[in-house]
């Protein structure tokens, strides 16, 4: 791979330097020509299997997050998502339960046997996530290099959401930090990058996803509800995705999305996640023709 | 509606200023709580209504715009595209046939029944339009505000793109200036917003397709051809926008994409387009159900 | 001049095109080692000449531009700047005096012997600038090629202003079309950039005065007023802008910024100009060493 | 302090929610109105101290951070920086001498009686820095909260660069994490933010520097050489910097910039770092009149 530099000459920016290597020879393409399927027991996940991951942002108690579970397994969930450490930008804002949230999460695993994802931020915590069947590294960490590492001394999944202001070179090159650690089972995120768009939170790049799959043969879920941040547009963004060709979608759903304890403005109800589960199914259905 | 402004008071942010007005008062909702439909003849865009804009970047010349037009329509395409007047960043590059491209635009509308859009650059070109169906006013010309005063004197309908640099509000309030000169015949479009990341040209922004409809009245298209600037992400992106709610599609198409004057690298064939048309019919199918 | 054009091979990046050309041939450094010199009679601007273009954003009557010329010109001002077509995002706000507003400039100018600099927002104005020392194209306008044609058949200086969502690239390649027209008399304009940074209007890009020296021959003007939109920013950044190079400056002042027609909030007293100016010849003379 | 969200009501935006509350009451003016000063023995830094950071990106060996520790201290350095842990986005790039690399560091030190400054990456590191005088938490870990709270927990400096990412609010959020956790040293940095431009390596937003005085009491720097990571730019930078109001300075200086193992392209001779040292004082002298 060459890689580019500029530079000045005389007033003209001129390109004066090549770098021949390989920037992400595990991530790329090279290291796997067919797209790579995360198993996880019940569901696949890349490759012409598609995942959808559903649940609350935060496990905020034993009850919801069973109900939420119940709710959005009925509704065609493949997995479970539910935070127990929440990267807060203020150190005033709900935290997440920790130890207390990872074990109601498994105790909603147990109930509906579907596996489960939750974020680490730590790399002290990692004992914790022994059944947990996917960990997550969130937007803010996808450059925390030493957690990276760290992860990549596990054979365990890990979702790797792309950070607001990184591009897709910086996403594949974090994920060889895990791979070339050993662990081949990395699943990108798209979330939304940072752009001076005020109307939505984050806006959602989903030319990454036909991207992501020139490059790499990683698969790519899309998580619409962080991306924009009204629970408004998440139907709308979840078919586009889906219609985009990820392998998998993360939505937020919640059982009163008026009283969450974070990110209650992004999350759907139930209900609509049961509709737009079948609207998906569809759109897929297209897609793989 | 309620601007805002911030302030600095004793070393905090604080709101401090509100303005109740209405900034887009005919482009908003309150003017027309239905979807505004854009009657063209044999096709309709908008309410429902959905159109598919298609044909090469820039008209090169008599037999290739009347190639490519029977080509698209034979692929499903409801509306012709077709560039007389280029906006190029370097005054050495090809700026397009001008007269004579309109002319040779009109030509294909007569032979193939596609009504025809075309970019005005000028206020004073504005004769030559007269038998074009759609006036497009292009990214670099959304603020050019005497442009768009210039357009609202007409009847005929104006498809406003997004600035590269510019937010929704201002592209409401861009469409404003046009409908308040008398004009109520806009049309939205998305093509790709600016932002950090290097790989594609521009960013395709789909969640204003939503907030759009959520905002305005007036009709959405998406052209996912100049956003990404590669042929090989178009298919995927339109399938995306179609999904996420577009009334239109606008793809560049040519039949030799390697030759052609400008853009070729972000034009699909015709073959392709034809593939794309089926599976877009399909996806539309899905979302009005 | 190489350009380079990435393609995706076996999922790798590749760089696989060069073209070699000039894209800017006239405004680069090729053309003119030396930098070029605006001579406005009074001041010169550019190659060691710094000038302060101090006014309000609008004309906006006879009394108020006459006070506040006469202030900026004690103050220690070389241009007056006054707009009589204002671009306004919305068509409901203040459009500028046209004809009268340009009118009440000349008698200032005439007052007070200052070459003045005001905004022409479409070509068919033109005549109105004929006793205009400066004509000025926002950043709107700054990919508004028939504009920029037109300005090139003059001999008057044209001071060019970035666009919002445009590079340095960009820029240079706007000023050749006017240099390419017959007119070498071209003022380069940073005013900041649309970012994901809420809190300023725009980011004020200073490196692009740096960066548009090592480019082009060209002189460099910043305006810290419009760039961000806070009038307590203004006099750090302006200081900046000239410990950065910068050829002049741009500064917005009005005699009553609370009750000014346009942009009160970003526009500084006369008093607190006057201060201004004094701190900008010191740090000049530090630069100039 | 109050927040706003925003809402959709009949097709416009709305404000239609506050938040009574105080998001950085220790990082913010209310907790100190005058600004505060971080006493490092030899020199201090805010409040009217200016201090310069001078060094290598990467301690390489002995011999190299002695003689530029030296160099930069004749030239007028306050503070030595050099880095141990180097947080590089390839996994196959060098990450840093770790241990021996403070130790090297810890001998320079000695050699010159400069305090130091290297940065963190993960929080069991943490007992390899109790001889370093500050801390420095890279743009990468900016929202890396498990190692801001751990920060808290010390009495020593902590410079906290901002994310290429981040807002400003963001980052004073993230002082608020260290602060609260009852360590109150922190100094906020500027080092560039991700925008479209792709000339510079980041956007250097230097009026961040006038408008985190605003809103906090706490000390501001501004590297200038990873903001445009090109050594060219790095003096007129720097000067601007310093006319902006910045406290302090962090400059890349290397005695070999062509074969540094990291950032040489935007390290500047210890030659070119001696005069720029003496202009800096010159526009200081300028600034605090």
């Amino acid at each position: 791979m060459r890689f580019w530099a500029l530079t000045i000459k005389e007033g003209y920016i001129m390109i004066d330097e090549y770098r021949e290597s390989v920037s992400y020879p595990m991530a790329g393409k090279e290291a796997n020509k067919t797209p790579s399927v995360i198993d996880l027991g019940t569901c696949k996940l890349g490759g012409g299997h598609f995942a959808l991951i559903a649940g609350p942002c935060s496990v905020e108690n034993h009850d919801q997050i069973l109900s939420v579970a119940e709710a959005v397994k009925a509704a065609g969930a493949d997995i479970l998502r539910g935070g127990a450490f929440k990267p807060r930008t203020s150190p005033y804002d709900f935290q997440g339960l920790h130890e207390a949230g990872i074990r109601y999460l498994l105790e909603a695993k147990r109930a509906t046997h579907l596996p489960v994802i939750s974020e680490i931020m730590g790399v002290n915590d990692l004992d914790l996530f022994s059944d947990v069947d996917i960990v997550q590294v969130g937007a803010r960490n996808m450059q925390n290099f030493e957690l990276l590492k760290k992860l990549g001394q596990l054979k365990k999944p890990v979702l790797l959401k792309r950070g607001m202001g990184n591009t897709l070179l910086e996403l594949l090159m974090s994920a060889e930090y895990v791979i070339s650690g050993g662990n081949e089972n990395v699943i990108l995120c798209e979330r939304g990058i940072r752009t001076f768009e005020p109307y939505t939170r984050n806006t959602l790049d989903l030319s990454a996803v036909a991207a992501l799959h020139e490059l790499s043969h990683l698969p790519v879920v899309v998580d619409p509800s962080h991306a924009t941040g009204r629970w408004q547009l998440v139907p709308p963004m979840a078919m586009a995705a889906a219609a985009a060709g990820a392998d998998g979608l993360m939505i937020e759903v919640h059982n009163d999305p008026d009283h969450a304890l974070s990110d209650g403005g992004q999350s759907i109800t139930t209900k609509r996640f049961a509709a737009l589960s079948e609207k998906i199914k569809k759109i897929r259905a297209v897609v793989s023709e």
